[in-house]
């Protein structure tokens, strides 16, 4: 952290600064040139900043160095990290592709829905019991009912299962049921939330807020990994920007960005992110050759009739072009799609 | 809504619009002109969003007209409401002042803020117990302790108190000792919490999310009128935007277009949206001059020495200053602060 | 400037840092800690920032302290200036009510609309000659006949005017008859222009862009004032967010921050922020609460027919509100409406 | 465009709409609700939004349906076009790359990152000589000695020119040097220049401006297209929004979305965008994956030194990456790379 004094500080005030860095525990490096003095401060960056730094008298600025997270953050953990859901590698090598029905509504659906996915190469099945709606008067999921239809197709078809948690007191019940937890993009800063899924013993994929910056949906993640599991996968699915010709604004850089900042495995939502059939499996191929470790894809038999955008997921003629994408542009990449 | 076909659109597919719509239990009103033709729909628009007409041939766009929270609407209910805290009112013709420490920290802390609070004018005690923080390792306030001291300093000062929630778990705890519940920035779309402060039979403050458009907003509240609490106060706290200098950006306007659509009293919180001292006054004018029904405000009496945003709590000269506007500006929009 | 090194950086990456610096002239202050190094440097930071310090081995991040801008910088000038537009002051103790149409269309509406502004307390009068349009098929402002009907209706009222250049080679032109040139929104990194204007002997309003930081808005500014123009008015007329209830999202915070940082005349533009004519007026008491210089305001006499903007120009009723704001409402903050 | 009445509109409102509408020489179909009453129209859009439709009594919305930009569109010109400069050609069956200095500094600079660009696989050469610089205290080209150095280097290695023009005035200057104008990010609005390079007889490169949505990017080139140029190619180069992970948010949707409103092509430059040389190869294959039609690169052969944007520009290694990627990649997506 660094300190940077007002040009009208006095040496009092540069003083008061470095007085209150050692009393706290901290050492304070004073800098001074011919406009300003800065104080570099090394010690407990969370004990400073609860200090005040910043309104105390000459304060100009206070510049934080260190990441604020550690547990995920690459810098103590340099090799990228695999996460293993029910036995699929989520990581650097592979690219794992993850597929099924926005919402689960019947037995009959979902189980289409996973031999449509598992058809194009997917290895693990998605699928909402709990859905977080804008509206109240929106479907708002099967619940129970949902993650027993959900445990079903998986003695089916062999494929594990993430689903969405949408509530602390609902995490024993979803975690009995499925392979993976999802923490939901309105749901990434529920703290209870994220405590709750850190101490269920499942992996669990954190997407982004779509109005968090990277640094927090780190931070995010460390609430999860402080409660001792560290089998966390981001998934990046678009921003709130400006522009509205898309739902949201697929933030592609992120990927790079968190696989440096981060240990964990990065992967990307191109269907919730664009909104429109059409975008996802440009948004996919994108998200492939960017070396994304994986990609989340709505599918669903029966798309016009879908309780939950329907207008976003992949039909059968996409499905064929996704199975060659899925074979042909991760070893481009140096990597290899992930086989069951 | 209305349906807006494509110009290659054919005679079957606004056929199979209209066809679709009245199974659904709808109308369907069809203008044609030289290049596209237009569907209108007349009856239940939730229904008509589980269609997916957005995915149906010949489809171009979907167009919703009706405004898609009722309850919360000015539509149907033309007056402003008033909502009373503990008998304090807040409402169209008054200007209501909440104050208090952005966290509790102590008893003494705690009563010398409330009492800095009530000199400058305020009616309302603010102050947090449960602090959702962005790092795992900040501070997380005093918890239910924290509840306790509030309800002491309340007897002591008479002001009812308004405190955050940040866990459905929590609401019947925070309930028993809190006059208004509060449902924080993060929090808005947390529909578990929402659902949980709707029946506590306590009133609810609900801030905008600062990625959350303002009909999200109405519709985050919609979710609390839905079991039964119509006693909802809105609370514009500063949105997110490139902008850096400052550290949310206040929407001022946000302020008249929901007093527009919708019957709900409307503060501002001048503290959070700046992050800065220097900005808590004068952003509590412009609140004021454009018509809020009240305004929240950090005080501390050492924010050099607080746990949480003491860099943005107001201090001795500032509550003077703050005492005078309170006083002096409503009268010039037609207003009168609100008197114990 | 700071830089912060990496915490993998060796005794060589420091030195090749402070050798650089002092090659360009500059003093670097090295500060060691436990994990990082960090290099305060003192100089020409414009010089420092052609070294590309970020680019060298070992090199984290580098910092900027002092501000970009210097002539209107508040630092180096610690009191708010004046601008006199035509005799018209607009500055620190006055509020200055600009108002006109958006748009000149012919001698009689210009007139009128100029009389309805001057009844309602206006002591400038604004109007559009050149139109920068968004659309090309759109109403593209009458030219040279505008600024003659412009400076027509000066002489009738005695108004000073206001009014927008779009292009540089047009500045000769529009100063041989406007008081005050205006640049609009999407001119504000226009530097072509910017230096134009700077050269052109007349005051300038800045608008800023809808896409701009303040920090990028005063860095225009200085473009201006580097070619020996100090008479320079910035004009907040809101920026892009999220929110599409409003046309931008009006950055009240601006206000007070732009003042704080830079010596000139800050002033507010609510009819082009908002874009609706229900806004207008809690805007503009919203502007002169927080302590704008002044407002800059839409007026037709009829609307309806208006060739641009028409539905946020104020009509009758609103004008005589306004007047009553313009004229009570300055008072409580310490100021007065500028008279004629 | 349709005409959404307000629920308390009577029949004199909407007969109002109707005959204005068709005054003005259009089409008016009235759709009645339950609630509302719907006018659809048909005719001269533009001609529409002059009669300030939204100001009429008991109108609440007007929903524009045609697309406001017709030259550019994609509706009349379904296939989508190739665009030559100086014989090398950008679009659907191609994958361009452009590559070269940010800046133009010197011959030997120049010649030595063009032969650079050439050995990775580009047919264009990029260099500025006018730079748009943010401060007037930064490095803003050689100008016209930089386009005789560009004609010089094109000489030498038989590259076609790419550069950028500022200001209306030089476009015949820049025009007479190189074969592709480029206007930059922060001109895009600037309808003097449009024009200016709209009649200059030379194909157009297009940056979105970073604040600019789709539809205005598309209204710009309307613009250029206006005047007679229909050679226009459009650049993504990243959007500002709240990530500050990154200079600007690669809007990589923006392909495929601008690709199916418009047929011109569409390139991205993924250096200006990220503004770190770890992100321009991930950046530049998620651009190839999802199919742009060529990317645009900065390279230099001393960065450390580089008087403009040096931290993003690529060095040796990354080069024979870029090469190997401009081969591999383009042929999974259905595309070859240009050759010479």
């Amino acid at each position: 952290m660094v300190v940077v004094m007002a040009s009208e500080a006095d040496e009092a005030d540069v003083q008061a600064v470095v007085t209150l860095v050692e009393t706290a525990g901290g050492e304070a490096f004073v800098s001074r040139g011919v406009n300003r003095t800065i104080v570099g401060l090394v010690g407990d960056v969370e004990q400073f900043g609860a200090l005040n730094l910043r309104g105390m008298r000459g304060v100009n600025d206070v510049v934080r160095i260190s990441v604020p997270y550690k547990l995920v953050s690459r810098e103590n953990h340099p090799h990228r990290s695999v996460v293993r859901v029910g036995g699929v590698p989520i990581g650097p090598d592979t690219m794992t592709l993850i597929a099924g029905p926005c919402a689960v509504e019947s037995p009959e659906q979902t189980l289409q829905a996973a031999q449509m996915a598992q058809a194009a190469g997917a290895t693990l099945l998605r699928g909402g019991a709990f859905k977080p709606r804008t509206s109240p008067y929106a479907f708002q999921g099967l619940g129970e009912k949902g993650l027993r239809i959900l445990a079903e197709v998986r003695e089916e078809t062999g494929m594990p299962i993430v689903t969405e948690v949408v509530d602390a007191n609902d995490v024993d019940l979803v975690a009995s049921h499925a392979d993976m937890l999802q923490v939901g993009t309105r749901n990434m800063q529920n703290f209870a939330l994220l405590q709750a899924v850190g101490g269920a013993g499942r992996p669990v994929m954190l997407k982004r807020g779509f109005n968090a910056t990277i640094e927090e949906w780190l931070m995010a993640a460390e609430y999860i990994a402080q409660r001792g599991n560290m089998d966390i996968v981001l998934c990046e699915r678009g921003i709130r920007t400006f522009e509205t010709a898309t739902r949201n604004t697929l933030d592609i850089s992120a990927v790079p960005v968190a696989q440096r900042l981060s240990h964990l495995p990065v992967i990307v939502d191109p269907s919730h992110s664009g909104g429109q059939r059409e975008l996802v499996l440009p948004l996919t191929r994108a998200a492939i050759a960017i070396g994304a470790d994986g990609v989340i894809i709505d599918v669903h038999p029966h798309p016009e009739a879908a309780l939950c955008d329907g207008p976003q997921a992949l039909v059968d003629g996409d499905l064929r072009e996704l199975a060659r994408t899925v074979r042909d542009l991760p070893p481009v990449v140096g990597r290899a799609l992930t086989q069951a």
